[in-house]
């Protein structure tokens, strides 16, 4: 009896194939993988993701600024490029700040959110002046004290806890309780503290939601954003120096997702940018953006150390895995597994013809790459892509997992 | 309107107060912290690992050998601890086997399973005299290969695939396709096959799954292990030097579970003991167990370092989170989260007046330690603590993520 094939989710655009092989930046698999010295390795394109930007701002009103949440990827060659591709960005630790600092990057271009500061965090930043978005009255408090310590005038937005939600987003970050933010209707009074307190306000951010693919439901996020943020300054009795209006721009992963559209998108914000309200008319306007600037530049490369077959079934077993690839194995945050896109990259423009399960070779049930995929016939030796591993990969694994350690890094 | 709170874990036993805190190994968890130097913390406790490997010992038959699975937990001083009170001890990596070796660990008393073992993984356990758990056909032809090129005979045993499973448990490894060890039919040919090359035949491996908490269950699943060990001994013609029974012995996490009854694990396996066939008369009989030798020993502790509400929800955030728990947080293999025990660890003996949410300092909603907990009030400064973190823990969880880095171990 013939096993059913599960789909795999979609190829970024941008892959093709060169010598039969799966090309990256020009070259074929096996060449990177020479040049990396060893599997696995995570590979990013420098070209995918300047073009990526590139489209980016062609479809977005020109007055939008583009923050990179670097907590998507900061290897430092990626770092790099996005700080010259993108108009700030965003860290979530002391440890981040310290990565931006290491790639010489300027923090007074970064901004700092995250639920769970520490004083030395808040001292690290306020002394290199970079904008703290306060998660609670509790976080101000802490910061106001850190910088007279300091005898620096500190940096200072409001994270907004907002009253709405943005729909079908992987992960929603308003509409409700929340560990994130200020609830919106305590901002105002927050506001006029922090500015009464002789800060350098720097405005609100407010942050709804991630990995959302409906551009219909961005659109109307961005709306109750823009006016969440208008009623607030307002009532505040305060102009907003900057807005970072969160982020929530997906990218495909699985089987039936279909790109967003940015266009769609971009016409609405250039719509409401027409017609600001006086609040508004002078802030400088943020989007911050991880995974949608770097995720699919991403293809992480692994290579079959077995094929076996049990009760009917074939299984290419990999040298990577899950500690490599938590989100893409399905424990990170999915409640069904769902097959991310693959390939057997090495053979990468032949014709599928056989189901297999590629696993990772750690001694769990946990570590599936692809469940019955349908693929090219591999062998020990060949070389699988897991494709969209160019955010939330590397970094958000647990690559101490079973002493197997990290996977090579390299930017191409 | 009272929020209703969600029931957290039963804190295991040996966790009691001194001087109002909770108390690990004769100190309070302010001192141990002070000791450490920083929060958050890993500690683990050698009196209640070695008293739960005597409590063990004594409920099993004597002819039962006990091995140390270092996945559970390799941190070095954990591992030396375990290789006095253990067997032998089981790994599954490369990198495991230098952790091995780094603790000065006679590798002849280890076994290596894994279903991705490279080539340099394979020569480094033949050369160290470590027995391979074979789990394919191909990895056989591959190790007698290298075998053959070393000058060496290599240990090997087969890691059958068995066709039962363990019922009720967490993680079911028999039973159908898997990517783990031989399909029990084709396992007395292979067998055959190392046994004509010249190895040095170290039995079987079945392992049919972790974390149970039936006792029935595991006396079931061990019967049939043996059953089929027998089987597949008596069709190889061959009796079996080894036998290495898996594990399986859970531990309660979750509310409403309890403790497996090792008494009634024991006695089953001294009857069975009792009247074993030729072919395993004279075999080493071993379990493998990690996660219940360790995992209750240890307990990981995070600071508050904001309190804060949220749409009159009450949310502790601390310094600590998924990147050290992930597993606690609920995105391990689980498909609904629960909370696991928790405790306000400077306030143990305080009497639980309110709900509170604890969550990690991860700017994402994933990061949750317990969802509305009953536990006494608690301030920014207070410890958190989560039990049951001495198993799949630190090693286990993405640390590098948001660049936070990997929280402190010790050993009291």
């Amino acid at each position: 009896m013939a096993i059913k094939p599960k789909p795999v989710g979609p190829i970024p655009e941008g892959y093709g194939a060169r010598e039969g092989e799966l090309e990256i930046g020009c070259e074929t698999a096996s060449r990177l993988i020479d040049r990396a010295g060893r599997t696995p390795v995570f590979l990013y394109s420098r070209a995918l993701m300047e073009q990526r930007m590139a489209h980016l701002r062609g479809a977005m009103p020109e007055r939008l600024k583009i923050n990179y949440a670097i907590k998507a990827n900061s290897f430092e060659p990626v770092l790099q490029v996005m700080a010259k591709l993108a108009d700030g960005l965003d860290i979530a630790s002391g440890g981040e700040l310290d990565l931006v600092r290491a790639a010489g990057i300027d923090p007074e271009r970064v901004s700092f959110a995250g639920p769970g500061k520490r004083d030395v965090e808040l001292e690290a930043a306020i002394g290199a002046g970079v904008t703290l978005n306060l998660e609670s009255e509790g976080e101000a408090t802490r910061a106001l004290a850190t910088a007279e310590r300091l005898g620096r005038a500190p940096r200072l937005a409001v994270r907004v806890n907002p009253d709405f939600e943005l729909k079908g987003s992987g992960m929603k970050m308003g509409g409700g309780a929340k560990p994130f933010g200020v609830d919106a209707e305590r901002v105002p009074a927050l506001v006029r503290d922090i500015l009464s307190a002789g800060c350098e306000f720097r405005g609100l951010h407010i942050f709804t939601g991630s990995q959302a693919l409906d551009a219909e439901a961005l659109v109307e996020a961005q709306a109750n954003t823009l006016a969440l943020a208008h009623r607030i300054a307002s009532e505040a009795k305060t102009a907003l120096p900057k807005l970072n209006m969160g982020g929530g721009f997906g990218i495909p992963y699985f089987p039936g997702d279909t790109p967003l559209d940015i266009g769609r998108v971009g016409e609405a914000l250039a719509q409401r940018f027409g017609d600001l309200p006086d609040t508004l008319a002078h802030a400088e306007l943020f989007i911050e953006l991880g995974r949608y600037l770097v995720g699919e530049a991403g293809v992480y490369l692994t290579r079959i150390v077995d094929r076996k077959v049990s009760h009917g079934e074939t299984y290419l077993v990999t040298d990577g895995g899950l500690h490599h690839q938590l989100a893409a194995s399905g424990n990170f945050g999915q409640v069904v597994r769902r097959n991310y896109p693959v390939a057997i990259a090495n053979r990468f423009d032949a014709e599928a013809t056989e189901v297999a399960n590629v696993v990772g070779c750690l001694c769990t049930p946990l570590d599936r790459l692809a469940d019955r995929a349908h693929l090219p016939r591999a062998e020990v030796g060949d070389i699988v892509a897991v494709f969209c591993a160019g955010a939330y990969g590397a970094s958000a694994s647990p690559s101490a997992f079973l002493g197997q350690g990290p996977a090579a890094e390299m930017l191409v």
